[in-house]
C-alpha cells in the first residue's frame, strides 16, 4: 500500500520516554511511550527500546506500510550533537557520560545513521521540515517546558557552537542577581518563563499582593500547574493573567536578545505555556518589540509552533535522522 | 622586489575614515585619514576616498611593491552585508539608505570584489585571519568603544542573519528597565560597557559615595573618558577600580548570554577600555563564569585581540575584503 521510507523518532525526558514512526511527510504511524528508566542502566534500556522499536516496525509491516527504515534520531537532555553521548544530565539516571549512539548502532542495520541532540534541536528540525519554518535559513525555536530550552538555525544551520552544546538561551540572564536557577546560576530567563517559572511567579503575586480571592489561592506549590494557572487567566483571573503579563515581559527581553545576536527570520514558541495563546504571546511581543533594537522592530514574527504537541517531540527527532541522510 | 598582491581596507566611522593597504601578510603598507564628511553627500565623498586610495596605489609601485589589488573591504555604521548599503546611520551624515557598494565600483576594475559591513564584523576578520582566531569556526568578537558592537562566527561563517543586521549584542538587555541607551531602549549592554558607559558609571559612583577625594572628581561629564578611568585605576583610585568592577560584571553578564547562544570557542575583546588590560579583563571573567551554564565553565577564554589597535580596523576590513576572493 505505501513503500514510502519511515525514520524513528525518539523523545527521551525525564520521567517518559516516547518513540515513534514517522513517514517522510511528518506523519506519525505508530508511537509508543515507556518509562525512562531510573536504574540508570542505559545498555538494558537501550535495547528494551530498540527491541520496542523493531516490533513498531512489524506491526506497520503488517499494515501495509512496506517502507525501509532510513534514520533514526534521538532527542534528550544534555545530549552532544558531536560525540553521540549524553553528558552528565541531571534529569536522567544514567551518570557521568553515555554514548548513547554508540551503544544504538549494534541494535540496527549498519546503514542507518543515528543522531542525537537536545531536544530543543529536535523541535527545531520538525519545525524546519514540517512545520512554519520550512524554507527559512534563519530562525529560532524556544520550547517553554519544565525549563526553557532552544534550537537556533543560522546560515540554513543547526547551531551546536564549538563543543555541541549551543543553543542554551533558558540559561541567559535576563535579571541580574534574580531568581535562582536549578542550574546553580540566577536570573536566567528559565526560572521566569519555564512552567515553574510561572508557579514563581504566580506565588511571588500572591505573596505581594492582598489576592485570597484569586482562583490560585487554594494551591499549594506543589498542586499548582500552568495549566492550572492557564485555565485561571482564562477565566478571567486577574492574579493569573498578570502571571502571564510578566512571564512575557522577561520572554520578551531573552527573545529580543536572541535577536540581537542573530537576526532570525522568525521566533517560534512551543510547549504547554503556549497554548494560553494570546495570553502570553500578546505580552511576550510588547515587551520583545520594546526591547529591540530600532533596526529589528515590526519584522520578526513570534509564532507558536505549527507542529501537533502530542507529537512534536517524535516528529522532530525523526525530521533531525532524515538531516543525516546523504 | 614585491610582488605580492594587495587588499584595501575602508574604516567609515562617525568623525573620521581610515584607510589603507594591506598585504597578504596582514601588513599596513600605506595609510591614510580624512574626515569623513558632515555634508551628506556620499558620491562625492566616495570619489574623494577613492582618487586617496589610487594616489596610494601610486605610492607603493614607487616603493617597489608591484603586487595587484585584489579586493576592498569596508567597515562602516549600519553597514548592511547582503545590499551593500550603509542604511539609516544615526552618526552619519548621508540619510537614508546608501548604496555605497554600487556607487564604488565605477572608481575601482571590474573584477575587483568589494564588501561593505558593520565594523565589529570587519574587527572579526582581521582576528580570523591575521590574529588569534586564526583557525577557529567557532568565535565572537566584542568591540567596545563609543558603542559596543560584536561580531559573530558560527560554523566557519560570519552570521549577518536574515537581513544583515546580526550580532548587534551591544543592544541585548542586561539589566531591564536600566540606563537609556541613544537606540532608544533601555538596559542595553551598551549603556554600561561601552566608553560612555563606563563614564556614566563613574558618575553614578561620584553621586553616590563620598568620593571628592577620587582623581576622577575634578572632571566634567564632557572632560571625563575611558583613557582617564584607566588612568586613574591604574593609579589606584578605589572609584576609578570600581569602575572597572562594574563594567566587567556587566560584561561578564553579557559575554555569558552570547556564550548560551553559541558557545564559541573564545571570545575577543577589542577597542580603547582593553588597554586596562586585567583591571577590565579580571572582573569579567569572574562575572562570565559565575554567570554561565556550568556545561560551559572554566572552558572558554576571553582574550584581548592580537592585532595592533591603531592598524586593526583597516586591518579588519581588508581581510574582509579578501574572504570575497574567489
Amino acid at each position: 500500500m505505501n513503500n514510502r521510507d519511515i525514520a524513528v523518532g525518539i523523545d527521551i525526558g525525564g520521567t517518559n520516554t516516547a518513540f515513534g514512526l514517522v513517514n517522510e511527510k511528518g506523519r506519525v504511524l505508530k508511537k509508543e511511550n515507556m518509562k525512562t528508566p531510573s536504574h540508570g542502566n542505559a545498555e538494558l534500556f537501550l535495547s528494551e527500546l530498540s527491541e520496542r522499536i523493531h516490533q513498531l516496525l512489524v506491526q506497520i509491516q503488517q499494515d501495509g506500510v512496506h517502507g525501509p527504515l532510513v534514520a533514526i534520531g534521538m532527542g534528550a537532555p544534555n545530549a552532544n550533537h558531536y560525540t553521540g553521548s549524553i553528558e552528565h544530565a541531571p534529569n536522567l539516571s544514567f551518570t557521568g557520560i553515555v554514548p548513547i549512539k554508540e551503544m544504538m548502532k549494534p541494535f540496527f542495520p549498519e546503514n542507518i545513521p543515528i543522531v542525537i541532540s537536545k531536544d530543543a534541536n529536535a523541535a527545531a528540525y520538525g519545525e524546519w521540515m514540517y512545520g512554519g519554518a520550512q524554507g527559512m535559513s534563519h530562525f529560532v525555536m524556544y520550547t517553554l517546558g519544565t525549563g526553557v530550552g532552544s534550537g537556533l538555525v543560522v546560515n540554513g544551520q543547526v547551531v551546536y557552537g564549538h563543543d555541541g552544546f549551543a543553543g542554551e538561551c533558558g540559561h541567559a540572564t535576563i535579571v541580574p542577581e534574580g531568581r535562582k536557577c536549578g542550574c546553580g546560576g540566577c536570573g536566567h530567563l528559565e526560572t521566569y518563563c519555564s512552567a515553574s517559572g510561572m508557579k514563581r511567579t504566580a506565588f511571588e503575586l500572591l505573596s505581594k499582593d492582598y489576592a485570597s480571592q484569586s482562583l490560585l489561592a487554594k494551591y499549594s506549590l506543589k498542586e499548582l500547574d500552568s495549566k492550572i494557572i492557564s485555565e485561571a487567566a482564562i477565566m478571567g483571573d486577574p492574579l493569573a493573567i498578570e502571571v502571564f503579563k510578566k512571564t512575557g515581559y522577561w520572554l520578551g527581553i531573552g527573545l529580543a536578545n536572541t535577536v540581537c545576536h542573530l537576526s532570525p527570520e522568525a521566533i517560534f514558541l512551543f510547549g504547554g505555556p503556549t497554548a494560553a495563546g494570546s495570553l502570553l504571546i500578546e505580552p511576550t511581543r510588547e515587551s520583545f518589540e520594546r526591547h529591540l533594537l530600532p533596526n529589528y522592530r515590526n519584522k520578526i514574527p513570534i509564532l507558536t509552533s505549527s507542529l501537533h504537541s502530542g507529537d512534536a517531540a517524535i516528529i522532530g527527532a525523526a525530521a533531525m535522522g532524515r538531516s543525516m541522510i546523504k
